[in-house]
């Protein structure tokens, strides 16, 4: 699968994005780069669309790791994650890590992907763990 | 295939680096993000590493295509395009935007998937025969 899973949050989008970076965070994924899509294609193409930004989270330690393993694995990296509004609320994706693996055929990365997996996993899980309380649906 | 093809460049990493953005530019692709890889890892884990740059490469009009068929799509923007230093010379890896279409298996992206694939084809050809031309291996 391309994705772990996907989470859906009623807050606001800004409040969304800082949690969903605060989660990631949490779980020793830095954001490496942030890409703001809706600005960058308003400016460049003339495209209305709702907010939609993608956070790139390295987590260093398993970059390491990664590259030692399989030096071109870069072409995956960093770990992206899709925050968009929709009129559901605010959706959250994160490309699975386990691609690393299942997409190199390596098996020297499989424990780096596997680690790293779990890891999204724990932060997507915090992100709905809170939403709950929150009473989103 | 993960990857469209590998090139490798005979020149400095930095004259590489920034062919290999003109080529991408040449083609509409744009640099969204550059992450100094090799910096980062000696930053946060003190790795030691050749020099290792992701290009994250988008062409916003394939770019607004490839969101408005597949909304979360973004997980696999920009397409990343590695280069790294290697004993061998300078070796340039990008990720095949076909997997827009393979990973997704959305019909509706399949034309946008096969242009944007073409395009880095022929960047990735524009490196290799001017690469032929300086006489490189």
């Amino acid at each position: 699968m391309i994705f772990e899973e996907t989470v859906v949050l009623s807050e606001t989008f800004d409040t969304a994005l800082a949690r969903v970076k605060s989660a990631l965070a949490a779980e020793g994924f830095g954001t490496l780069t942030e890409i703001d899509l809706q600005a960058t294609l308003a400016e460049k193409v003339g495209k209305e669309m709702d907010r939609y930004v993608i956070v790139g989270a390295c987590n260093p330690r398993l970059a390491s790791q990664a590259i030692d393993a399989v030096p071109q694995v870069g072409v995956l990296l960093p770990c992206n994650v899709v925050v968009r509004q929709t009129d559901e609320g605010v959706v959250v994706e994160a490309l699975d890590p386990g691609l690393m693996a299942t997409m190199t055929g390596s098996k020297d990365i499989e424990p780096t992907a596997a680690e790293a997996r779990r890891l999204i996993n724990n932060a997507l899980d915090t992100l709905t763990g809170t939403a709950s309380t929150d009473g989103a649906s």
